[in-house]
């Protein structure tokens, strides 16, 4: 994904043209727009290191809440992760399929399931992890410096605070 | 979306229950899950922000970056903000038919089409933007500070060159 560059100057009357590089325009200055071509940076990054292990970031994400909370209800795995219940089933329909998580009965709740990886679910996870901080974190500090990485971090946890 | 806290320890047999919070686990460390959810938290904001307008950051986006380049080619606009092509599609269908942009023959090249901004899309855009600014970016600001804003800013763009 190329990141757009300002152009010089542009009225209301002028044409743009294949020549041009493409102005942001308000765009510039909208902190939640520069946000979201950072992120969608980074998840590129992410789903080009994860190649072999044809694994989304969703998907990962799932699968490390599963491991830190074995036994959680559905319900609460996609509620922390911000996933809506119709993307949430597909998600874990393919995780199931690929034998990586299984869903079982919740105890005292018949409607709903409890969510466990398998033993090659934490095998694939433990792999993953390994791979994903070896060549996409250590390309992030590369990018960021290790010391940018900490700020980043703090900053990122100050607009959590906004919804 | 609440933001999802740490809990004390969990074991490998313990199984995880509804008074417990859910424990990140691994997306702890990881950059991209962080910035994922700040990202949403932002785009949280603007929805809510923006309800009276009926507006979508990704159709801000669209609008403002046709604002800025009159006459750019559909694809040119999409490539730019990373929109794949069937979204973009449906994204422009509706903002034609709330008659805040149209599409025009590209000159030169019949199988394109030319993004214009409406009249009343040039005057929605400006009011959406000052009321964006004021209820918005403010509040953004409230919860950074200005200062930080700016180093996050740049912290953001070292991050582009990921990808």
């Amino acid at each position: 994904m190329p990141a757009p560059r300002r152009k010089a100057e542009t009225t209301d009357t002028a044409t743009a043209d294949d020549r041009q590089p493409v102005s942001l325009g308000l765009l510039d200055n909208l902190l939640g727009y520069r946000l979201r071509r950072a992120q969608l940076s980074v998840f590129q990054d992410f789903l080009i290191v994860m190649k072999d292990f044809d694994l989304r970031p969703a998907q990962f994400s799932v699968l490390a809440i599963i491991a830190a909370n074995p036994g959680l209800k559905q319900s609460r795995v996609s509620e922390a992760l911000g996933i809506n219940r119709a993307n949430f089933v597909a998600l874990l329909d393919e995780l199931e399929q690929r034998k990586l998580a299984r869903r079982a009965p919740a105890p005292g709740d018949r409607r709903s399931n409890a969510l466990f990886l398998t033993p090659k679910g934490e095998g694939f996870l433990k792999d993953a992890y390994r791979h994903l901080v070896v060549q996409h974190e250590k390309r992030v500090e590369t990018v960021l410096g290790s010391a940018d990485k900490q700020q980043l971090l703090g900053l990122l946890e100050k607009l959590t605070a906004l919804a």
